[in-house]
């Protein structure tokens, strides 16, 4: 199925400030691209296949841009911690596990197989240290249909033995071997994935820097996330200016290749005023820092600087797997941070939420997360008669029932650039 | 179906500390009451009908403190006002909808399909200032097996002409219309449902207590949601000491029959303690408070205080009509309490939340939402096989991962005082 139309109401955000919607219309798909949207289809389309989800919304793809794959095991369980605490006690003994490779086929099948029936279609994913079962969580998010990024994990210090890489050279030489591996993958691609500044040692740090510089390896980590977290950073790095400066120091902030920070909860003016400077790209996860208590990210200031802001479920500091929840997830906080933080700053709307989850954070992975001309063919189909009321609720409102209340059996099908990944 | 046995995995908070359950094993009804629990059927009960619900969680029925019944229709949308503006633009046209006895039918029976079919076993609903509605909505409750509490509106004052009650003596006229023909229902009971005291006048204060007197009705109403709710209130009764001092001033703050205040987001410690004196429940409705932006309630202060406190949905300042997604509402916006309002309260634990949902609401309407000897049998039967995962989690951690991750869908059956609501 190369070329094809589905038919729908179809809604989407171009830009951030409102939804544009074409109920009961046609937007076609060809050689994955989107040709556009006609309320009737054009002469030159005749005979093209069409599937007929009149009643239904059609909208983009979702994109998170930040999961941990093998964290999805405890999702929703051992709420009650900060994050430091969280990673010792629940984070580091399930991660490594994963150098079993039946434990990690039994997992990952588990997360492979609920994010193909989700919204979402590009993922930036962090597996574990482990070559061999980052490269069969490749080999499963593939199958799934899924596009993106996936990346075994470096970390080389403050963290325990039984999860910890021996030293930078061998944490740097299996990343070499496993991006051999992997490297001409168009699916889900290699991403370079330190964990985060704490766990990996200078050197470490000094050697992923020019892997970047001679692969062109985009890079995936942690910013700014929890109080303690940036305090042992300083200590870390007494000689930074912020956390960031830390990660630029050793040329790893969007110095040599695209790069996505998650979190940015405590990331202050200078720290915002670098990343807009190398194009860094924020992964804002308001779940993940309500559960583990770390704080809201001043989102709306980044949106005001221009900075590139998606959306992340950070699986398992999240516990839903549901972009659209996310979204809902990232208006709530920023009406706390309204009322709490800062007044000035007033809170997200349901289309900036939207265009967050889509468009904002889809550029990370091309023309991706909309449906204008020449963009990836990314679609979603959402039932949206179960939510039901009295009332005759507009496309934007029924979008913006569908980001509060839809369920996942009400996902209808999903398209991937273009390919079918499933359909009810 | 007088006496039966469910068999399963069971699991409740007789106090909020921790959760207690008992794995495989028997809860027995007797007469709708619970007789209690056993890992084998003790002889007496030899013949009794089992219902076999193995590896199943069965936990007691949710009770759901404050729930607006015709808001229903717009749930899910509309989330960008606060308070005030927010009633009069989205909520008071539609309430007013209600005096049409056709569309009541119609926005009510989707609302409580979807209640019977929700977790949900108690509720106090609002209804609107309509009598014949307000019936026509609690025989529908009753046919959806609910038991709980709903009200007719009261408010004469600062709303809209088109819904708004005549003057305070037309408003107790029609309440005590409404009362006559409701009074000896168990099922649904009538309560008093003053809208809040912005909309009430002194005149109709008045003469509500002395149906409460008169009654012995219980009474629902909102407090401290909103700043610029409370900064009304002061200028509406510039001689109140506070907000709860007003209603106190009336004899309406628990004076005269047990009373629920929604909210109580900015109640201080005066208000807390006269609610304590007073016996007030709080319907803590947080998912509300984010999407209203009104702020975060101290719910450890009270709790520490020893004030009774329940949750809310608050539909449809909440959007979700799942009081499991309210229990983690709850522990979410508790560590933004600790993290930017006050680092001497700590979170709350998933027990507590759950008891709060359970046995701490659930006291405003009998000996509800426990399974020890004595409690009315309310259980909902839940199936969290559909939330798959390569561990083997405890039944503590089962039950915190149905809070956080459970759909409509996984609830199998529902029981309510011993009555059999519905199984799939």
């Amino acid at each position: 199925m190369k070329n094809f139309a589905l038919k729908g109401d179809i809604i989407f955000t171009p830009t951030p400030e409102k939804f544009q919607s074409a109920q009961d219309s046609y937007i076609v798909c060809e050689d994955g691209m989107v040709s556009g949207i006609w309320k009737e289809l054009p002469e030159r389309f005749s005979g093209i296949r069409v599937l007929d989800y009149s009643g239904r919304l059609i909208f983009p793809g979702l994109c998170d841009l930040h999961i941990h794959a093998p964290q999805y095991s405890f999702r929703g369980m051992g709420m009650d911690m900060e994050l430091l605490s969280w990673l010792e006690t629940y984070t580091f003994p399930e991660e490594a596990k994963y150098g079993d490779l039946e434990y990690a086929q039994k997992a990952y099948e588990i997360f492979t197989n609920d994010l193909r029936k989700s919204a979402t279609s590009r993922v930036n994913v962090f597996a574990t240290i482990h070559g061999e079962a980052t490269v069969l969580l490749m080999d499963l998010l593939e199958k799934a249909g899924m596009r993106g990024f996936a990346g075994k994990v470096n970390m080389d210090r403050n963290c325990p033995d039984y999860y910890k890489e021996k030293d930078a050279d061998t944490s740097v030489q299996d990343t070499w071997s496993w991006y051999e591996s992997v490297k001409d993958r168009t699916g889900i691609r290699p991403i370079l994935s330190p964990r985060f500044l704490p766990t990996c040692s200078d050197r470490l740090m000094e050697q992923l820097k020019e892997v970047q510089k001679k692969t062109g390896l985009y890079m995936q980590t942690h910013l700014s996330e929890n109080p303690g977290e940036v305090e042992w950073v300083k200590e870390l790095a007494p000689w930074s200016e912020f956390y960031g400066d830390a990660y630029d120091h050793f040329g790893m902030f969007g110095n040599h290749g695209k790069t996505v920070m998650a979190h940015c909860v405590y990331s202050g003016k200078e720290e915002r005023d670098l990343m807009s400077k190398r194009g860094v790209y924020v992964a804002h996860c308001p779940q993940s820092n309500l559960n583990l208590s770390s704080g809201i990210a001043p989102v709306r200031a980044m949106m005001e600087e221009g900075l590139h802001v998606g959306l992340g479920t950070d699986m398992a500091g999240g516990a839903s797997l549901s972009i659209l929840r996310v979204m809902t997830d990232a208006v709530q906080v920023s009406k706390m941070y309204w009322r709490y933080l800062d007044q000035d700053k007033k809170p997200l709307s349901a289309s900036e939420a939207f265009y967050l989850g889509t468009k904002g954070g889809g550029s990370f992975f091309g023309n991706v997360g909309s449906f204008e001309q020449g963009c990836e063919f990314d679609a979603v189909v959402l039932n949206d008669t179960p939510i039901k009321t009295a009332l005759d609720p507009d496309m934007e409102q029924r979008m913006e029932r569908a980001m509060y209340l839809s369920q996942n059996e009400h996902i209808m099908a999903k398209y991937i650039h273009g390919q079918e990944v499933f359909r009810r």
